[in-house]
Parts: structure tokens; C-alpha cells; sequence
């Protein structure tokens, strides 16, 4: 789908800075493969030296196999590497080796894959990528255990990277984790909170936690690895980190009014586990009458897939899809500016618009 | 309960090198309550910089917080923090300071909390320590969460430490870590396998992963961050590995003869599970008309809880549990062996006697 935040201009178009026409967008998409061929080979290296039974669910779970289900692994079920393509544009930005992005882009993947199978399993999300999460294709034990076994492997491959700011690369990954987990932990804990109660800016730290922390080190940790000046890995920090809080925006986005034959999940799910979303949140503290029926509603517990349609009306009614995106517009111009700041070469700043653009018009 | 490994001599007996009088019991006691004493104000440290909610679950699950059982926590239900007292030896060992043990014995127990709380999850075990297990108190996903915090913690710790040996130690944890995956993959794999096909030394392989490694870690990571000599972290290791296996077939034995009021947890469903305990492993194995039996039942698959009876009445035929005490004490013998070797002072070595008289002797 062509992403709202990216037509026309005005507060919620695209950042003037961000090109997005379709020369930059191809850009973006060859960016994003340069990324995967990267990480790929490294991946399946790692897969490959854990127990049959542990690789076996890590390879379902990267959609290299699809377990009986007759298809081909096809590229949409492995998802898109968006990490690895950060830390490719990382390695860029500081003129390094392309080496040290497959190792830095090799890391972060490794936790983000942790993260999906983990998180599946705390939502309770019984699909992911249009098929079976792996922990409803293998059981809970199966998936906890695949997560264990990729976090430390993410933390042995930059410890044991031979690069000048490997130590320096395993502490930011380390803190990176940490807030992830803090993170998802505020995440699950806002769920019980009434959406009255709940700020736009706790939810954008919870989600410079959850999402920001991993794309901030995606971001800066080719340039950590090649031991760039630390106000560069920092700005690039930033914009990574800004960019993630774009990024679960936009999920919290197409969660709501995304095609689920597309993103994978069933619409709406989000809204009856009283997750708190941007667009519930802005909507539902917008102060008209239609963002007060919505809080009293999401308020009154045990909502169910019946209560959706009503809540939609009135999430449209309060145009809660178009602040979203206006406040992912915000985030994006920050994580531009940052970039700007950061990167010498005209060259590889273009790249990186490219990538943006690429990553928030399209589908993912 | 006493162990009969430790009653009397012969092959049962106690290796003839490690003292079981009263006073080395004593000294062993004291030792695992120092161990405790260095690292449960770190590990309190480490809880208390968690997510609230994170925080809370972890402060259940160290024993520390009995969330509305009305109870105090007690030092029982804490468990003993065996693993934090093989670093306290592993520092005496060596002659170096004990705060080298107080930071590798926090490293060691942060990784084996997060092991009990993703294994209860795994194995369905729903109950520790004689009360509900962290997942089904607080949660799946909250158990989950937790155990992902704490590893982060425990490599962010020894990265972190003032040490000499610092580096070698995190390491030495990342590995460990590994192996402790593989062999709890390997034990889940073992479950689905027949009792006939699995061989006492599979059995040990697995064991050696799953308990040998953290216990092989604990026993040297405090010789290694103080830049012990290479071989004397060796031998350390080897003798925690040894003495890892004989805790995991003592661990075995408890599951089927133990006192589910001391072990927490009910009795026989390891058997009903498809668990292959050494017990089991060597009494269907012994070739004897008893064992053959055992084994027709055990590869009847769907064993529920009215056939323990049976299976415990042909385990106690073949003599599974006294075959599987053998083992163990082969096992601690080794560890003596090793230990022997590796602690030049005997006043220390004496130390490492009394804390294994007294892990074997005692309930846990």
C-alpha cells in the first residue's frame, strides 16, 4: 500500500528533504536487497551451527522453510531485513568495509528475530507473515528456546568481530537489548493502563524502547564497529532511533487500516487487547466528542472483534490515522535532520532518503 | 533427605577423598551461605534497575517478594545459589579478591534464573519451589520477558567488570550460554525419542550442556576474571562440568524418589512427560526381564499418572535409582580429581570437599 505520510505535501506529507519519486524508491529497494544478500549468508551460518531442533524452527521462522505447507519460501515471508539495510547505510556513511555491515547488520537482525519470536509469544499473536507464528507452529517451548539461542549468538558475533570497535559494538548492542526489553515490558504494561491516562510522549518512549533502540544501533553500529567518531555513530544513533518510533507508528498504522492479507495479522487485534497505539491515543485524547465515545469505549474492558467496526467510525471521525501519521511525519524530518548532520558525502545522504522513502511508501 | 550416595562406601559410597562428617557438612553450609551473601545485593541491584513490572516478576521468582501468599520469603524458597558458591571457590581457588566472586557468582545466577524461568515455560512445570511457577503467576509472556532481561544483565555484568580478565570471562558466558541452549534443545529432543535408543552417554552429552556448562562456568569464571592461569580455569572447569552432571542425574533421581514437599515439585512427571532421566535411561537398559518391561511401558506413549506405580515398581526391579547414584558418584569423583589438581592450597581444596558433601548430602 502507498502510505498516506508520503502523498502530497503539507503536515502530513512526506519531509521536503526526503525525495520520493520512483527513482528514489528503486533506489530504496536496491538498498534493501544489498542489505539481505549481506546478512543472509551470515544468518544461515549461524542457523546452521545450532541443535536440528532449534535451527529447524529458526529456519520456518526466517521464512527459508515453509514446513509442509507446500510453498516456497518466497521473499515476502522473510521479511524485508529492514535492520541490515540500516547498518549496510551505517558502513556507507563513514566510508568502512561492506564486512563490517554484514556483521553489524548480522547482530541486529539476530535480535530482531528474538524479538519477534518472543513478542508472539507475549501477544499471544497466532500469525505472523501470513502463516503460523512460529511458536503456534512448533509450541511456546520450541520458539522461547529458538529466541534464547539467537540473543546470544547476536551478542558472540560482534564480540568475536575482528573490528577495531567490536568491544564497543557488543556494549551498544548489549544497552540497545536492554531497552528493547524495557521497551516491550512498558508496552505490555500501558495495555492495562486506561487510553485516557496514557501521553503521546510515553508512548514515544516506549517506543524509542521497543522499536528506536534496535533501529538507533541498526543505524550507528557499522560506523561503532569501524571506529568512527563517536558524534557520528551518535547522530546516526539518533536517526535510527527516530526512524524506529516512525516505524511502530506506522505497524500501530497498518494494524488498524492495513490489508491483512498484506501485513499478516487480522486487523484490529490491537485495538481488543487494549494495546495503546498512536492512533487510539491521539484519537482518544483529541477532545471531541466522537475521540470521548472512543476512550469511553476502549475503557470498558473486554472489548471484542464486534466492538471493532464502532471503533473505527469513531477512530475516522476523530481523524486519529491522520495524527498518527502526522506525528510519524515528525519523527522521520528528526531522523533526516540527524542524517544530514552525520553523513560527509551528498551521495550516501541521498542514499539514505532513498531508504526512508522506500521503507514508508511501501507495503511492508 | 540424605542421599545415598553418601551413605557408607562401596561403589554407592562417597568417593573416599571427600569428607561427609558432620563438620565438613557444616563448613559446606557456610560457604553456600557466603556465596549467597556476596551476590544477593548485586542481583538486587541488577532486579531493581528492571521495568516495574519486569522488576516484580523477577523479585517472585529469586524468592524474594511471595506476592500476596502471605507468607515471608524464606531462604528455601530463594533457592540455595549453588552456582554462586562455586564461584566463591573458584576465587579461593586462585587466591583473588572476592569481589571478582561476587560479580561472576551474580553473572552465573542471572543466567540460571533466566534458565528456570524460560525452562518451566518449556517443560510446562507449573510449579517451583513449592508454589506457582513465575509464567503461571504472572504469565507467560511476563516469564518470558523476565528471563530475556536477566541474560542481558548477566553478559552486560561481566562485560562491564573491573577485572583483569574481564573479557575472557564474557567469553566464557557467551559460551556457556550456548551450550546450555543446545543441551536443553537436545534434552526436549530426547523426550520424543524412545527410551531403548538413548544411550547413558547421550544422556551425558545432554547433561553436560544443559547443568555441566554454567556449573563448569561458575566453577572457573571467578579464576578467569581475576587472569588465573589458563590451565588451572581448566581444570576448574572440567571439575563444575563433572560435578554439573552429577547435580542434573541427583536432579533425575529427586523427580522420581524425592519428597514433592521438598522438591516443590510433584512427583513422576518427568516419567508421564517422556523425559529421559539416567534412572530410567539405565534400569530399561539393564537387559533384565524388569527393564524390558519398563521400557514396553514407557514406549506405550500416553503414559498418564496411574501407571507410576508400575514404572517406579520396575525402576526399584532394576535398581534404576542406585545405577543412576553410581553414575553421579563417578561423576563427583572426577571433580574431585580435577579439583585436586587445580587448588594448590589444601585448606581450599578441603572447601570444594565440604561444599560437595554438603550439595550431595542435602536436599535441595
Amino acid at each position: 500500500m502507498t502510505h498516506a505520510l508520503l502523498r502530497g505535501s503539507g503536515p502530513c506529507g512526506m519531509p521536503r528533504q526526503l525525495p520520493a519519486d520512483e527513482e528514489s524508491l528503486r533506489r530504496g529497494a536496491e538498498i534493501l536487497r544489498r542489505g539481505m544478500a549481506l546478512v543472509e549468508p551470515e544468518l544461515r551460518r549461524v542457523v546452521e551451527r545450532l541443535h536440528p531442533s532449534v535451527a529447524r524452527v529458526c529456519r520456518y521462522h526466517l521464512g527459508w522453510d515453509t514446513e509442509g505447507d507446500g510453498s516456497r519460501a518466497v521473499v515476502r515471508r522473510t521479511g524485508k531485513r529492514v535492520r541490515a539495510a540500516l547498518s549496510l547505510l551505517s558502513v556507507r556513511s563513514v566510508g568502512a568495509p561492506e564486512r563490517f555491515a554484514a556483521v553489524a547488520g548480522t547482530a541486529v537482525e539476530l535480535v530482531h528475530q528474538l524479538s519477534l519470536l518472543h513478542d508472539d509469544v507475549m501477544d499471544g499473536d497466532t500469525e505472523r507473515r501470513g502463516r503460523p507464528a512460529a511458536w503456534a507452529a512448533f509450541g511456546t517451548g520450541a520458539a522461547v528456546l529458538a529466541g534464547d539461542a539467537l540473543i546470544v549468538q547476536a551478542v558472540a558475533g560482534l564480540f568475536h568481530a575482528q573490528a577495531p570497535g567490536a568491544s564497543a559494538a557488543t556494549d551498544a548492542l548489549i544497552v540497545a537489548v536492554e531497552k528493547m526489553v524495557h521497551g516491550q515490558a512498558e508496552d505490555l504494561a500501558l495495555e492495562r493502563r486506561s487510553v485516557r491516562e496514557v501521553s503521546a510522549s510515553e508512548y514515544a518512549d516506549m517506543a524509542r524502547g521497543k522499536t528506536g533502540a534496535l533501529f538507533g544501533s541498526s543505524a550507528a553500529l557499522g560506523a561503532v564497529l569501524a571506529d568512527a567518531p563517536p558524534d557520528v555513530a551518535r547522530a546516526l544513533h539518533t536517526a535510527g532511533s527516530e526512524l524506529g518510533v516512525a516505524f511502530q507508528i506506522l505497524d500501530d498504522v497498518l494494524g488498524l487500516w492495513g490489508d491483512s492479507s498484506v501485513t499478516g495479522k487480522p486487523v484490529g487485534t490491537d485495538v481488543t487487547r487494549g494495546k495503546k497505539t498512536l492512533p487510539l491515543l491521539l484519537a482518544a485524547g483529541a477532545g471531541t466528542a466522537a475521540g470521548d465515545q472512543l476512550a469511553e469505549l476502549l475503557d470498558s474492558g473486554c472489548l471484542t472483534a464486534a466492538d471493532i467496526p464502532e471503533a473505527m467510525r469513531l477512530l475516522d471521525a476523530t481523524h486519529g490515522r491522520e495524527r498518527a501519521e502526522e506525528a510519524a511525519a515528525r519523527h522521520v524530518a528528526s531522523a533526516a535532520a540527524s542524517l544530514d548532520e552525520a553523513v560527509p558525502s551528498p551521495g550516501v545522504q541521498e542514499q539514505w532518503h532513498s531508504l526512508v522513502a522506500h521503507l514508508f511508501r511501501c507495503s511492508r
